[in-house]
């Protein structure tokens, strides 16, 4: 299938609600995917099985604080840049984009990336969500090694990192971050489709889409986005309390919803780290990382992402399960509640009545 | 001449008095280089035109701020994995490696990885002193293009930075090395000879162990270092005053030196930030950047860098010109005065009376 500047809103939406918060303003990516598109026409999604084994998969994510990369007018280049960059060090160039984290705007801006390289989208991604920090994907899940980062930034300048393993590549990364101004596009796990295979989740670009698309007309968004995710719904209420900083290249803070309706009386509090990360009710443990969370807008349904929560929003929290692959005693090592620091055990939402 | 373990300690003492204080601690650097000559044996001093056009000159330094350099372990490899990234990108390998700044450790060092990559020593350097900053080196004021820099640190990374220019070169290799734990080996301005004939300073490690030997055996050091750089005496006292701190890779601070004997009543002040940049008396400046200011003992002459400077020290504070190329308009931008955020205009030492 070809990605049509009408299918960006749809994709745009789905990619939000698999940002559990995070992953940077879709709004931002959309834009620059229909222009993109405009310029250069639709995109080709192909499947990894559609990839010759030899072909070069560039996974590129965008990189930064949520709250900055908000501000930031992103360059246009920078893609190519990292492209020339890939082929000086394989000798050949990328044959199709993958998203990193389909999660956010980092789902919808590869769109846009792709179209100025004239390259097709794979329909796969490293997270199957997003997540805040660089090794906290499949590839790495998979045992692939971290060990090149190709970085560029709005300025135009490009930093290649050979790390020693994934957390210098997360460390090194970064600090490149935050001397570009917090905001730089950055491509890592670049591999030959035949390494791709089994190392990246497949589909992604897919079900956002059609994530995007549950809620189209339909006579109950909410209900429509639930059925389609699988998701339950922890709380309908009303944001009293949003606390946020950034610090070192993240948005880290705290949000309260307090029930209303059927829900009076239950409080609700979600942690955040870019994405939401833990619902907690009376010290209790309702949904945890790298189960999905996501705040969405009562009536609309719409994920409200975390630079968009604001006090007195009328909203219901969703969560569902996350892929298996981070229910893996790696995958949990990787992006489980202890790798973001805390010491509530991985239980599966499923298993939290 | 070929550089023997005996003509380390001379070596080492000349780069101390032309770091400035700064450079990072020459006994650091002096032992590498002792333990590199046992290991591989000495190193040729090579004169640029001594290298046919296409040979590879490899610019080394470490980069990171001296008190932390002072505690950090040094890695060995990191010549090596530079060297490789070297050949990997320019398809050839390094002919000869050349110092950065020929003060402090940074001029004593690269007799180690030098010999540890069993190549010669140019008989050259970037500064003919210390700077601070990456971006202040003669191929900068040369105007060759700073858009390669290859970092490696002790834990085994290699970042490969492609600046659009010396400022981002700076900005990204200092944050490169604050998340390296703010010490790493720099190659930067890796050119082939024919590129560097014009633009890096001659003669100046024959001349650090001239300035080193000056002092041996002498009956006056002080005197005989005095003659030697053919270098004004600013004070002879007493160090009363000592304030540093390490902020974002760079030490900062002051030093105050009370006057003794002759000079009982004055009061000289030494501003630096990293190196000695500015000597006032009384509100006026006695010499200033990019001139040379050194502290040294009064009873041996040796130098006392930065991170050495301590209460009651006997010490002389010696001030002569820098190389001429710092003096031009271009060179003065880069080093001068308004570059460290003074509003002092440049007078050259000899007619600062």
């Amino acid at each position: 299938m070809l990605i049509n500047e009408e299918d960006v809103p749809a994709l745009a939406r789905g990619c939000a609600v698999l940002g559990t918060g995070g992953g940077g303003d879709v709004r931002t990516g959309a834009l620059a995917a229909r222009r993109a598109i405009r310029a250069h026409g639709g995109v080709p999604l192909v499947r990894l099985a559609d990839l010759p084994d030899d072909a070069l998969v560039l996974p590129l994510s965008g990189i930064g604080a949520p709250t900055v990369s908000h501000e930031m007018i992103h360059g246009e280049d920078e893609p190519e840049r990292v492209a020339k960059e890939v082929e000086r060090i394989f000798g050949r160039p990328p044959a199709a984009v993958m998203t990193s984290e389909i999660g956010g705007s980092n789902g919808v801006a590869p769109v846009a990336w792709a179209a100025r390289l004239g390259l097709p989208l794979l329909d796969a991604d490293g997270m199957g969500r997003a997540f805040p920090e660089v090794q906290m994907v499949s590839m790495y899940v998979a045992g692939l090694p971290a060990d090149l980062v190709i970085m560029s930034d709005v300025a135009g300048n490009v930093v290649t990192i050979r790390p020693v393993d994934g957390l210098w590549s997360e460390r090194m990364a970064r600090a490149v971050c935050v001397a570009s101004g917090s905001s730089a596009l950055m491509a890592d796990y670049i591999l030959p489709a035949v390494q791709a295979r089994g190392a990246v989740i497949e589909g992604t670009v897919t079900r956002a889409l059609a994530v995007g698309r549950a809620t189209e007309r339909a006579a109950d968004p909410l209900r429509a986005l639930q059925d389609e995710l699988a998701a339950r719904r922890l709380i309908t209420g009303k944001l009293t309390d949003v606390e946020r900083h950034t610090t070192g290249g993240f948005v880290r803070g705290a949000a309260v919803i307090e029930g209303t309706g059927a829900d009076r009386g239950r409080t609700l509090t979600l942690e955040l780290q870019n994405e939401n990360l833990v619902a907690l009710e009376d010290g209790r443990v309702r949904a945890i990382v790298p189960d999905l969370i996501t705040v969405v807008d009562t009536e609309t349904a719409n994920a409200v992402q975390t630079e968009g929560l604001r006090y007195g929003q009328r909203v219901t929290v969703l969560a569902w399960p996350c892929d298996p692959l981070w229910r893996t005693r790696k995958g949990l090592e990787t992006a489980g509640p202890a790798a973001f620091g805390y010491d509530f055990p991985y239980v599966p939402v499923e298993e939290l009545a």
